[in-house]
């Protein structure tokens, strides 16, 4: 069986046949990357706070990112590039470049021109990321000079620092890597993700990058990287709250095996299940979080009502502080329920929930565990939608109230 | 100037001229009124949990309630009355008769029944209210005798013990009376209110219960209603959640002095602002609110923009915790305001955040008060929208995680 740790519930990832985790891999665990975290000052604690992450080979790649109609200065640089052929990622982390207007474009700009010229490759290939405060320019001679020490410092060993530079109020570090044994011989996947705060589906202040060494052509890379978004980083909830800054990139070097067409398939799924084990990383480390809860809905009339129902219990104060205290309260499930479908329903009825196999009325001890499974079943049609939320805690407060601009 | 104490914002009300407090005032102050709230053991405190007001006189009214898509059992019988005729109340306070299918349908019915026969009125004309827990059936032995008490003591001196009979999680009684001085003579306008939590704009697990002995037409009430609960109730959000028990009611009874046109505009005008003033009390009682903001949207396209952008920062988590923080985090109320357009805008460009006159940036200091505007100018039209908002604490965490079912 595949060890998922740090999460316990390794049926919620829905892994393939054949997908091993690699103890201590990362990002540069796939054949042909390279990555190093520097320090450059930005963050107040003194850790490290930019990353340089490159493929030596050609890649194919994809992008996905933010909604929201405020995208940061990084995420509008790299929406001007083509999507299937970044091979580099710059990113810092301690100021998001979230708001900062034609200077944050120019100074984006700068990051991609300057890790090319280093890299010895066209700026338009690097993709830049920059997390944490919106509102605040970046201070571009530290990143400079930080840009300088991460491309120095770039190794097959540095995948590690690479993921420790990216995070901003993360606990815990959510990246690593797994081998995918297949008839054709074994691909490797890699994933460095941050993410805590600011997280609803349809993505959040989350980073996720994806590196394999699988030969994928660039048709399959979008259709992978947009089924493995859709089923994991939108698909958790913290506080509802989405992002200026999102971005998924996967990228894909070809230097594994070749791969015949059931395989291909058999790697989007690994590629999937290894988005969905760093996604619920992000949900167990949500701000102060101390329940983590896969909410699922069936029976609903379709996937868009019973995605409305999932998010509306997901994110509602009521419901999450029920999870924090223990408490199987069916009455704020049904009123989130109710809500959601608002004015639509018309007959009454009652949605049905059930906590880890058990009727909720029931499920005082079941809701003691760490990870658990609510289900509510709605009796109106076949439909079905899930996804992964924390709890609203005294924690949760106390980091907002105090996280100072 | 009207005292609106304990409002320290007099200018949120929009009051017409004219309009006085009633020291001591209730929904017994308009001429023709009697009401009571007794004991039934529904709360396990001991408190008073069942109230019955009344009109002398023949009323015209009307009804606005949830549209929370599984409304409680009351509210459904009350929706199979015509919503004109209601003259008296029933409401019990402890168990909200909510997800209590044909079983507590019957007992909403048998609680307008018993309270028609003591009356002497037709059960047709009671409006039945419950609020508290969802999902529990109601004590009918102890509801019936709680009606006995209730109705025997009715008297227009009982408007205050019936606002204290409808209290749940309030720590405020949110009620009392005004005059409203007309060229025709004196109209008077009372009003008993409740509501802590669960609550967002399109009401919550709100009730409250309008009486005035002004002599208005069946229209005059709707159309008054109508306008009133829009801006009032329906523009203050605690938690984002709406329960499936809100009710607001209003009654006239026309024991006042006959009105010109003018004066019944007046006259709603008035109404309306008796409804602000209790549900900008709703937002200051709001569960653990530390603080009450007004927020202001200006220079959206259109008012459909102006409040989905209003409800999105006021549902915000990280806004509410910033404010609980006194954190002028532009930031935050950015990336609200971006989620909420999302796909929509387009072009990139910034809101601009004022706070009680002050730029954002320097307005600290500001936030330290217990109730300040907040207004967000988006500068693509001239649209705009406003509501009431109180603040995530450790309170509201506490409240909600430790109040079991």
């Amino acid at each position: 069986m595949t060890d998922f740790s740090p999460i316990e519930r390794g049926d919620w990832i829905a892994a393939p046949d054949g997908l091993v985790r690699i103890p201590g891999g990362s990002v540069t665990s796939p054949d042909g990357y390279v990555a190093y975290g520097a320090t450059c000052g930005l963050k107040v604690s003194g850790a490290r706070d930019i990353g340089v992450l490159r493929s030596l080979r050609p890649t194919r790649s994809w992008l996905m990112d933010t909604t929201n109609a405020l995208p940061s200065a990084p995420v509008r640089v790299n929406r001007t590039r083509d999507r299937s052929q970044f091979s580099a990622v710059v990113v810092n982390a301690g100021i998001a470049n979230a708001a900062t207007g034609d200077q944050g474009e120019r100074d984006a700009l700068a990051m991609a021109e300057q890790t090319g010229l280093l890299l010895g490759v066209a700026p338009e290939t690097v993709l830049v990321s920059s997390t944490g405060v919106i509102g605040e320019h970046i201070d571009m001679d530290k990143i400079g000079r930080g840009i300088i020490a991460a491309t120095d410092g770039l190794s097959v060993d540095g995948g590690t620092s690479f993921n420790e530079a990216i995070c901003t109020t993360d606990r815990t570090l959510k990246g690593g890597a797994f081998v995918l044994q297949l008839p054709e011989g074994d691909i490797r996947i890699g994933i460095a993700a941050k993410g805590a705060g600011m997280i609803r589906p349809t993505m959040a202040t989350m980073l996720a990058y994806v590196t394999t060494d699988a030969p994928l052509s660039a048709d399959d890379v979008r259709e992978i990287t947009l089924a493995a978004g859709e089923s994991s980083f939108n698909r958790i909830s913290v506080d509802g709250q989405m992002s200026p800054s999102d971005t998924l990139l996967v990228m894909a070097n070809g230097a594994g095996a070749p791969l015949a067409g059931a395989s291909r398939q058999v790697c989007g799924d690994a590629i999937a299940a290894v988005c969905r084990w760093a996604a619920i990383q992000m949900a167990k480390d949500g701000e102060g979080a101390a329940h983590t809860v896969r909410l699922g809905v069936h029976g609903a009339l379709d996937r868009d009502e019973a995605a409305r129902v999932a998010r509306a219990v997901a994110e509602s104060p009521l419901v999450k502080t029920a999870i924090f205290g223990r408490d199987p309260n069916w009455g704020r499930i049904s009123q989130a329920v109710g809500q959601a479908l608002a004015v639509a329903a018309g007959q009454v009825f009652e949605p049905v929930v059930v906590i880890d196999g058990v009727a909720i009325a029931d499920a005082a001890t079941v809701m003691d565990r760490a990870e658990y499974d609510i289900e509510i079943g709605l009796s109106r049609g076949n439909a079905e939608y899930a996804l992964w939320v924390s709890d609203l805690t005294h924690d949760y407060v106390t980091l907002n109230a105090e996280y100072h601009t």
